[in-house]
């Protein structure tokens, strides 16, 4: 089973794809894109839905994992990773691929083991259960694959799972 | 010039379409498309998207116009109304249609002459200016002919204006 976890974000949207074979979970390719603030947000989200469609067509993963929305955020910035998040999600609907959606909590749970851990125990969780010989920079980029870590760990839960397709 | 104003919604999302033509804005079309809430979210930006697509392909506007974010929302419906709101942003620069974005109080200001202008009265003026037989409802749509109206009163003020193009 191949799985996507998206880190999502207007300015980055981080991406990681993990093949998870007999509870073994096995780093694919990882990485993370960027878009100039200096463009206007369509053309942003144009870019966000071309590089997305891109690695869902070139990876074919069977499940995209994304965090659930958090709301502890001021509304402007909720709005903006809104929009990226929306052409993210989008973009999965169009290739009829399920998508999976975990809270904060529940990735930081399944990747660390308790709910309060920090960015950087996260980048070092992903490395070990991934056999990486680095942490995977930036922090977008670990909170992917600890996305998709999570999906690989947790995902027999079927109420987690949307399955979002073309009918 | 003929122009597309929406106001968007991940429920509904109203939408009107104007000619502008010798300073005589024209109705063309409008009504409100709807996405049921026991779908999931994916499933509800694929019908948005959808149905923007066909609209722009229909109706052909020379611009869109959408009202601005406005932030004295909370987070939640912030992060709800931003996913909307990126898959039209998507489908407007997918067929390289410029964007005009404009406050709430620039659309009050536009079609009721003052700031603090009630929704029923939004709907009053829309049907004045657009000589319609009675007020286009639900307010969605009445709405995003105000913010269609805005752009054909306001179009000269190129720093409202974005252009987004396929580059």
């Amino acid at each position: 089973m191949r799985i996507l976890g998206i880190d999502p974000g207007i300015g980055r949207t981080g991406w990681g794809i993990i093949d998870k074979t007999k509870n073994t979970p096995l780093p694919i390719a990882y990485g993370c894109f960027e878009t100039a603030s200096t463009l206007p947000v369509p053309n942003r989200l144009l870019l966000i839905h071309q590089k997305m469609s891109s690695l869902l067509l070139e990876y074919n993963p069977d499940a995209v994992a994304i965090e659930e929305l958090f709301f502890n955020t001021n509304a402007k910035t909720a709005f903006a990773v809104g929009q990226a998040r929306g052409v993210i999600l989008l973009s999965a609907a169009e290739q009829n691929k399920p998508i999976a959606i975990y809270t904060p909590l529940q990735v930081k749970i399944a990747v660390a083991g308790y709910g309060r851990a920090e960015k950087e125990q996260i980048g070092k969780m992903v490395k070990q259960l991934l056999k990486l010989d680095t942490a995977p920079a930036p922090d977008d980029t670990a909170d992917a694959l600890a996305i998709a870590l999570t999906h690989a760990f947790s995902f027999r839960k079927a109420t987690d799972f949307l399955i979002a397709s073309k009918s």
